[in-house]
């Protein structure tokens, strides 16, 4: 039985990913008068009196909604809000085994902007953060612009910053074994939508070097006639030496191609093109831009993909328990650039110096050291830039 | 301590009354492909395909919503949706407690009728059933009302339809102590609220003899200038005598007393001046419209109130939990009179001939039975009024 069937088969007999129980006991009539009424008052007027206390008396301070419309999920595509709900489950399970962040799954069946945003918003007085999923381009870049604006809690967008946290933690340590270094590499993200270009603004922020994103119509430039606005936005800060052409073209003498885009896109070719010792993070799902050991032979010096059958899985799990379970620790107002930033250090620097070559540049998604310590690199920097509540 | 005192306590405790485990292990790299991805995409696509698969795939098949917007909390009135999330987190922790139901709290930060709808109509489809609670009258009645015709899922408002469930099933068993008969009683209820007003529909429905509704102006009888909307209809289907007058006047031979108002509002001459063997609920929180005591001492012969620390409790919590169960088990489309019906029945059952007494007319809240009698009573009259989806 394949991977898949079996999945199916114990999708059947779980019943539903998550549950939803107790933590207070109720065998008794004290019980019920303490959980219950009459005493339940007593909370519900220490919240009146001071909001803020919603954090501590009730579940908030420890719980996130993992949000989706449905309309880009996995590989699939636009499948609808009842469907997308085993991932969106799914990631909720991850939550909670990995960070002891109580996460809840919820489908908002909606695919315009304005009634998402409200939607949203007049329920995240329910949570203390807000994680969306698998929100088709460009429309989530507007959902979580106006969702951060509106909403007093951290609101992020994981396919977007997660991707982008692993990929720069992934090219962090991929420097380290090749030798290149970071302000002066240049580095190609092929796919201009929602992950690629939150790669790329992420890898600004960084300070990784020269960027170009490439889409169908080649490099993305100013003044090229196809772009969309975040793409023409996106023109105005990267490929500052103005490169036009194809994929091939913008890859010539590049040191990194990080791929969020199609099978088949990367050839052997294109990487004989670029500079030594290359790092190709070929990220598409299931199968990616170009297999690993076509890669190597072309002279590709690391690689990395979204699988986790082939070294180097550039996966998001990494990332977004630890980033929610330190900002709920600190109850932040919003999850940075900056704090992202650390969270992509905290996960490069658990692989040791004596770990870290070209097949292992990451660490194992299974180890419960990174959401500890992505946790805690997040609430520091949180603390340290005034993001921090408590 | 007093109760309140150790119930604030207790809260800073549990932090939080509820909590989202994972019913999937996560321990290894097999673990992580089934529950996520690659796995997941399998479910994923058989929703896709058919989305009753929703039921079986996700926890949808025995997940409820309990949905407020925080404008009528307890007696607490209007304490907004952060400080009305401890008694929703408790509701949910009963609902898993007593009957294997998860339950799942949301506030919605509007008082407006048609925004508060289209936000949980918009999330609805990641439930299987919706228990509003401590609404507002009479935004309350026409939320609901939406709500049904939206929503291919149950809703139910609990301080409407759970109190009046209960009531019956209390009247029920004191119609039997006292020997009076259901169709030939004349029943008063005070409070023309949403409790009252569904109260009053369910005990028609039920078929228990005449019924006065009373409110502040008086007996809610047709033509009265100061009926709101809610009351003019009741006005039609009640008090077909066309009584006038204060409270005073409409118990004048009444055989019940239902109040669902404020303390005190019930006085020893007017129980004096009821049919024999008067029955009196009355059901203010906390304080009863008149303690029971005193009630006995002007001849009621069946006393129930809403409290724990006096006999005959009139407590929700004997029915929501069975009546969603139930529901859940059969996929049923809604909750109906008849359901609802069932459920009185149910409960009333469960006290036995010999333990029946002017002191015991309803079970104990903490009975096992209770919510599984409810259950197979509220599952069994769905299926055959083919309110069942399965």
């Amino acid at each position: 039985m394949d991977i898949r069937e079996k999945a199916l088969e114990k999708h059947y007999e779980w019943q539903g990913k998550i549950e939803v129980i107790s933590r207070a006991p109720l065998e008794n009539k004290e019980d019920l008068s303490l959980a219950y009424t009459p005493g339940v008052a007593e909370p519900c007027l220490a919240i009146e009196k001071d909001p803020k206390k919603s954090y501590e008396l009730t579940r908030r301070g420890n719980l996130v909604a993992v949000i989706t419309d449905g309309t880009a999920v996995l590989g699939l595509g636009d499948i609808g809000p009842e469907a997308a709900m085993p991932v969106m489950e799914g990631k909720c399970a991850l939550f909670k085994s990995f960070a002891d962040v109580d996460a809840f799954p919820l489908c908002v069946d909606s695919k315009d902007v304005d009634t998402f945003v409200d939607t949203v918003a007049l329920i995240s007085k329910s949570f203390g953060g807000i994680n969306l999923e698998d929100i088709a381009a460009p429309r989530c870049f507007e959902i979580e612009r106006k969702l951060k604006a509106r909403c007093d809690i951290p609101v992020f967008h994981d396919d977007q910053h997660g991707t982008a946290i692993v990929a720069s933690a992934a090219l962090l340590n991929a420097l380290k074994v090749t030798g290149k270094k970071a302000g002066e590499i240049k580095i190609v993200i092929n796919g201009a939508g929602a992950a690629g270009i939150a790669i790329a603004k992420h890898l600004l922020s960084m300070r990784f070097g020269e960027i170009i994103l490439c889409d169908i119509g080649g490099a993305v430039c100013e003044g090229a006639d196809w772009l969309n606005e975040a793409q023409k936005e996106m023109a105005k800060i990267t490929n500052r030496e103005k490169v036009t052409g194809s994929l091939a073209d913008a890859l010539k003498g590049a040191d990194v191609f990080i791929g969020v885009s199609r099978p088949g896109l990367l050839t052997p070719e294109m990487i004989a093109g670029m500079k030594e010792q290359p790092i190709i993070f070929a990220m598409a799902n299931p199968t990616p831009e170009i297999m690993p050991d076509e890669a190597k032979a072309a002279g590709a010096k690391v690689v990395g993909t979204g699988r986790s059958d082939f070294p180097n899985q550039i996966n998001n799990v990494l990332a977004f328990p630890g980033i929610f379970r330190g900002a709920l620790q600190v109850r932040a107002r919003d999850i940075t650039e900056e704090m992202k930033g650390a969270a992509a250090y905290a996960i490069a620097s658990i692989v040791s110096d004596e770990e870290l070559d070209a097949e292992h540049i990451l660490p194992n998604p299974l180890d419960p050291r990174v959401a500890q310590m992505v946790a805690k690199a997040v609430a520091d920097c949180a603390v340290k830039t005034g993001m921090a509540r408590i």
